[in-house]
């Protein structure tokens, strides 16, 4: 059907034309009444300025577009009985996504104190953007949202994210024209191709082009009628628009237009379900162009408001002073008619009342928006089965992340719903590739004949890979959010892309652990592999350890750190994190060949406490130790080792503690951090007054940072990347950033009291040993085969 | 003309295609040559192991395409003497640039070692990939190359930046299908909507469709025909294919297609530049569908390479122990002829070296690609002039950004070329929007009536504003970095998008600063406004002054940061930061009011010390202090003095010593940034054993990250944003993360000797008025007004 025909229907009769414009007007009351009223909110007696709150906060433009779509999906819920949650990319126009939710009930049940009267409707009104009230975003507290929108650019990725293996959900998500033009945004429409009709539900897009940011015009609404159908059909979509601004039109046009795309929805839904052969569907979508602070203020003080970014946020904002503005909005609140819309009590009316679905089908009620609701317990193997055999420490060299491939593998095969992994096109590099035996990649692009020899492709796999960080966080959260679980990997220096979508994604769920009424929902779990000191040729660019700084300053009660140095411990502590509930864990590990240190029971023991003392490397049982030797990470731990032998050979005397941190956090006091040890566990771990000689993953500073209050922090002399590399070999890069073996042994050699002098010429030999690597990497291209074959000597 | 017909064109004659053929066959063999050889360059003699490299590193998969698409606008540059850059989105790919740059003699010249001849390319092969050697991106190092591509996004973005202001250029930006899938570069394709062609030079982007990421198929290469025109009409460009495998098809059509090109931009600018209405272009583009590895094995071990992700990186690996793949290669690389190509000293013969671009007009030797040859000093007025009168500190207040704001619209009015200034959709939101009555904001797309009154567009302005962080980052590096100057304002909280990109371009810098080739090129500016304290209706997404953290990872060499604490630090702070080079600095500063607590000639001295006793607000005169307060940032230091304030008045006795920190390196120690104090003049200020109470603008554990080696470090309690916020007042979120006077003055008595006790009636009246502070704000939605509207007593 074209959009030409489209447009001359008129699907809704005279009757519920009415109702909807009615129920959309109590909407837009609500939002201007919440933007605006602290008093008198139903406008029983004259507007004066005491009824107007102090501050005026709040974004009045994106919100009728909001509800207008909220509550024709609302009319398409009750008529085809649709199973829909709602999605507000212009997450800070809540008001218009607040309106509908109190209308229909939700927020009542949820807050009893916003009851469905006049004192409920006063309630909500002052709290609305008022200090320790109701925020102006749609924050975890607004019933029915995964979607905050406070940052911009994530809408139709989260969109896709709850669609994935939800075969009867809706998404509906509203697009803003502002948030349209980041890169997150704009690549998350090719999502489309990630969408299995059969076993996934639908999403659609509502583009709202109100033209406007917030001091700009949008790039979307400034291009040609052709460009932008050109562009989505580009994308993929079929898009239909809904264009104007007189509302008994446009409520016309919305409810032919939304009613075909449902219609078409099911009809692909259908038809794939049929069986057959699978084609990438052309999914509709709908752009909306109306006007922003569509139903506001047309003018005020003679410029241009409604349809202009000046209805952005506040449109009249001298109402409590200026009597003319104070006029003007009461003209305009009473433009709504409320007398008519909420009865005596200031309930709504009840032939409105009935407009909304019922229970659980209000979007703002759907327990898919409260995914916790929803979720099962991932259905683990054993992890034990999938270690390594590590008869003595030090011996064998494995890919680290590779068991945990096959361990994904099974959890996969276990869990065939309900379980994605994701990752940048990197699965396969990450050497996590066993997973493919059980779930392909998935991919509804064209597929060609050579795909079949190591393609690894198909439309049922639940493996996501795209070129795109932003895309699959995106996914990723919401499909927690949803209710499900997953498991992320990516290269450790471009995790930096992700940044602020991990601060928005641990400011969401440090608030939304405060909400009784939101259940648990699975941690986000995020594997940072081909990590800073195996970057061999890519240089530079690809070393950057930093994503940990990031993390730490984020709730304790949300963020976990794990460096497991060895394939039994990251087994270990990957199996806790897939287990546990509202968390974002990131758990750190090379992809290389490295070194085993612990069998699994030691390997269990030890990512239970997280922390301790390496026995078997250690020789100060039972005396004080004259340094403590500690290391956090993979290669941080082999070098560690290293130093200790050189130091064992050359001073068999010297008493050396051994300590691995697998759980940084450990190293935080605990009054700081729920895994935070006691200062009596650290003093007696890492002694009051004995060096320690740490040797770090990461940047060197956040472990003093994390450990600047301990009592013998003043000893600890942390080694980690110091912004120091090129194309160096493993060793090189090692030595010029000085967490090497050599640089090590000398830094106890130089803070043990007495063995400075003593060691005078040990220190000698080993900076011969240290440039002789070096000459031997820049002359070979290859580390020294003596040290790059390390072994721990039993 | 049409693609069918343009396909149909033969534009060179059969020497000219035999020619370029050659010198194309020189560059493949260079970049499979540098992946692989050690010795034998020239394939004198048979392939033997030991001619092998140890490890083999590079990507073989995107070479072919850049250096085809580097020798065909070569090809142009010659005829139509066209003043050309390039860059590579695949910059992984550099064997296909590095092929081309050695061949036209720039390398040559800037590394006497890599000669033309036998043993420099001896040299040239043994060292790419090698440690210490050249990387294996299109890094610093690179002659011509003000793009890595290292990490994947911004080469569109860059393009255009190289392209402002530059009327004669041509930026020939070759796009990779996996870099296109990324957020970034999705939505850099707008930037079409920004580019003047009557003062702004031309983009040319080649997307490279090669079909395949390092293990997947790209989603580009594998929608319809169709699609991928829609996609980028809709974009707003005028897409023309190149797409085929045959070396002599593909020659012509590429020749045919780019000179179409060449000749479609120059229309385009004539006509603009002829005067007239200036309509936004359809400029052209090109889609280069070639095979991955294109030219190179076809199949290896029974498996298809060329044409397929196998190509990706060295397609055949085990060389040095498998003598069917070591034939295999020999036969590989004789299959380009190098004894046709290269003379008996192992240079190109001389047929073919004249096909190249002579002097400058190389690519790889075009000042505009290393900018610091052209940038002119920035005329810059006096600073002192844009400033506000302190007749007494903390009396007025001002929006600190404002006063900026004129001073920026100054420099534009000076340096009406060379000069721009960046900000996503936030100038006039940022309080810097007098800047438009000099310079609007740039804007080529539909221009509608009502924009006359408050939209500020034109496009002739210089002000940047896309809602797209990561764009206008990208075109203010590529604007610098082609010798120009630039300013970006920024929401503090969203800084965090670009993270990522500042940590490249940090490391763009570092690597730079040590070559001597490379001219410095202006500082990147960036101002950190609308703050985390000043987040009142935003609420908590809005609240993350964690981008310094990023920061301080970063190289000394090239990260500055500053907090002013009013409006004549910040303006000192800018002017000098506009003046410095290969610096990446950043001035947090909020845009609301205000106090003012230096005048003009204080904040000068203030500014060059970077850090400093307040005379005025310490009693300490002449002895040692009880207590330090110190403060770094606006609101940090209204709340310290704030508390001075309280402090005295129940204090009378008590000596406060008060310091400002506006340079926070000034707190690093000298050894490990050049701005560290030494520590004997950080004990002077900040005492070697009294309490200092230090109030920070961002999360606290930075300050003792820096300062955690100086001798008073232990008694260094330090105060900041602790991730507590929501729709808080002012005072209120300070109050919730304990930065505000009274928790400040509390700590004070805390950490006095002997005030704790005889203070306790004081802590518990501080209390009280917190507590009275809180609950009047969850009342009225606003601030006490005695709070709110204080000031330092005189």
């Amino acid at each position: 059907m074209s959009d030409t025909t489209l447009n001359n229907l008129e699907p809704l009769d005279k009757e519920s034309l009415r109702k909807i414009h009615a129920y959309w007007r109590a909407c837009n009351y609500l939002a201007a009444g919440m933007i605006y009223l602290q008093e008198n909110p139903l406008l029983r007696e004259p507007l004066k300025p005491e009824h107007i709150k102090n501050r005026l906060l709040g974004h009045w433009g994106a919100s009728p577009a909001l509800s207008f779509t909220y509550i024709h999906m609302s009319r398409l819920i009750k008529s085809h009985d649709l199973n829909a949650i709602f999605m507000a990319g212009p997450g800070h126009g809540a008001p218009g996504v607040l309106g509908p939710v109190y209308l229909e009930g939700t927020y009542s049940e949820i807050y009893p104190n916003k009851s469905e009267d006049l004192e409920g409707m006063h309630q909500f009104f002052k709290e609305f953007s008022f200090p320790g009230g109701i925020g102006s975003h749609c924050t975890p507290e607004t019933p029915g949202s995964i979607h905050e929108g406070g940052e911009l650019g994530y809408s139709v990725s989260h969109a896709f994210g709850a669609a994935f293996d939800n075969p009867d959900l809706l998404v509906t998500v509203v697009v803003g024209d502002g948030e349209a033009e980041t890169g997150p945004l704009a690549t998350s429409w090719h999502s489309n191709k990630f969408l299995n009709p059969v076993r996934d539900g639908a999403v659609l897009p509502v583009l709202n082009l109100n033209g406007y940011k917030i001091n700009n015009p949008t790039l979307l609404s400034r291009i040609s009628h052709e460009e932008l159908e050109n562009l989505f059909k580009g994308y993929g979509w079929t898009p239909y628009f809904v264009e104007g601004s007189d509302p008994e039109v446009m409520h016309q046009r919305m409810a032919a237009v939304m009613e075909h795309c449902v219609n078409e929805i099911r009809k692909i839904q259908q038809a794939a379900r049929a069986g057959g052969a699978l084609v990438r569907p052309r999914w509709p979508m709908i752009v909306l162009r109306s006007p922003k602070g569509w139903t506001g203020p047309k003018e005020v003080d003679g410029h241009k408001v409604e349809g202009f970014w000046r209805a952005h946020q506040v449109p009249l904002s001298g109402v409590k002073e200026n009597p003319a503005h104070l006029k003007q909005l009461e003209e305009w609140l009473r433009s709504y008619k409320p007398e008519e819309l909420f009865d005596a009590n200031g309930r709504l009316i009840a032939e409105l009342k009935e407009l909304a679905p019922k229970g659980v089908r209000r979007m703002s009620a759907n327990p898919h928006a409260n995914g916790g609701l929803l979720r099962k317990a991932l259905r683990l193997p054993d992890f034990r089965e999938y270690g390594v055999k590590v008869d003595k420490p030090g011996q064998t060299e494995v890919e680290n992340t590779r068991p945990l491939g096959v361990f994904l593998r099974d959890i996969m095969k276990l869990n065939p719903t309900n379980f994605r992994v994701f990752g940048p096109d990197e699965n396969t590099s990450n050497k996590l590739d066993d997973i493919y035996q059980v779930s392909k990649k998935m991919w509804l692009a064209d597929y060609l004949p050579e795909d079949a020899d190591g393609g690894e492709l198909s439309p049922d796999g639940r493996v996501m890979e795209m070129l795109s960080e932003h895309t699959l966080e995106g996914w990723l959260e919401a499909y927690l959010l949803s209710g499900r679980h997953g498991f992320f990997s990516s290269y450790e220096a471009f995790v930096h892309v992700i940044d602020s979508m991990f601060n928005q994604h641990a400011k969401w769920l440090d608030i939304s652990n405060d909400l009784a009424w939101r259940a648990p929902v699975s941690s986000l779990n995020l594997l940072i592999t081909s990590t800073v000191w195996r970057q061999d040729h890519n240089g530079f660019t690809h070393q950057d350890p930093g994503f940990l700084d990031v993390v730490v300053n984020k709730s304790p009660e949300v963020t976990r750190i794990y460096l497991p140095p060895d394939v039994n411990t990251l087994l270990s502590v990957a199996s806790h994190c897939l287990q546990s509930t509202d968390y974002f864990n990131v758990i750190v590990s090379d992809k290389q060949k490295h070194h085993q240190f612990l069998g699994m029971d030691a390997a269990i023991e030890h990512c239970t406490k997280g922390i301790g003392i390496w026995d078997w490397a250690s020789n100060d049982q039972g005396v004080e130790p004259d340094v403590v030797m500690a290391s956090c990470g993979d290669i941080s731990t082999q070098e560690s080792l290293a130093a200790v032998c050189l130091l064992r050979e050359h001073f068999p005397q010297l008493k050396i503690r051994f300590i691995n941190v697998m759980d940084l956090y450990r190293l935080t006091p605990e009054s700081e951090h729920p895994h935070g040890l006691s200062d009596r566990d650290f003093d007696s771990l890492f002694t009051t007054d004995k060096p320690v000689i740490f040797n770090f993953h990461g940047y060197p500073w956040l472990i003093h940072r994390l450990a600047y209050r301990r009592t013998n922090h003043k000893n600890m002399h942390v080694r980690g990347y110091k912004e120091k590399g090129n194309i160096n070999t493993p060793l090189e890069l090692a030595i010029r950033n000085e967490v090497d073996r050599f640089s090590l042994a000398i830094d106890v050699i130089n803070r043990v009291p007495g063995l400075n002098v003593a060691g005078a010429h040990v220190k000698e030999k080993l900076r011969g040993m240290q440039i002789g690597c070096s000459h031997y990497a820049y002359e070979h291209g290859v580390d020294k085969p003596e040290f790059a074959s390390w072994k721990w000597p039993h």
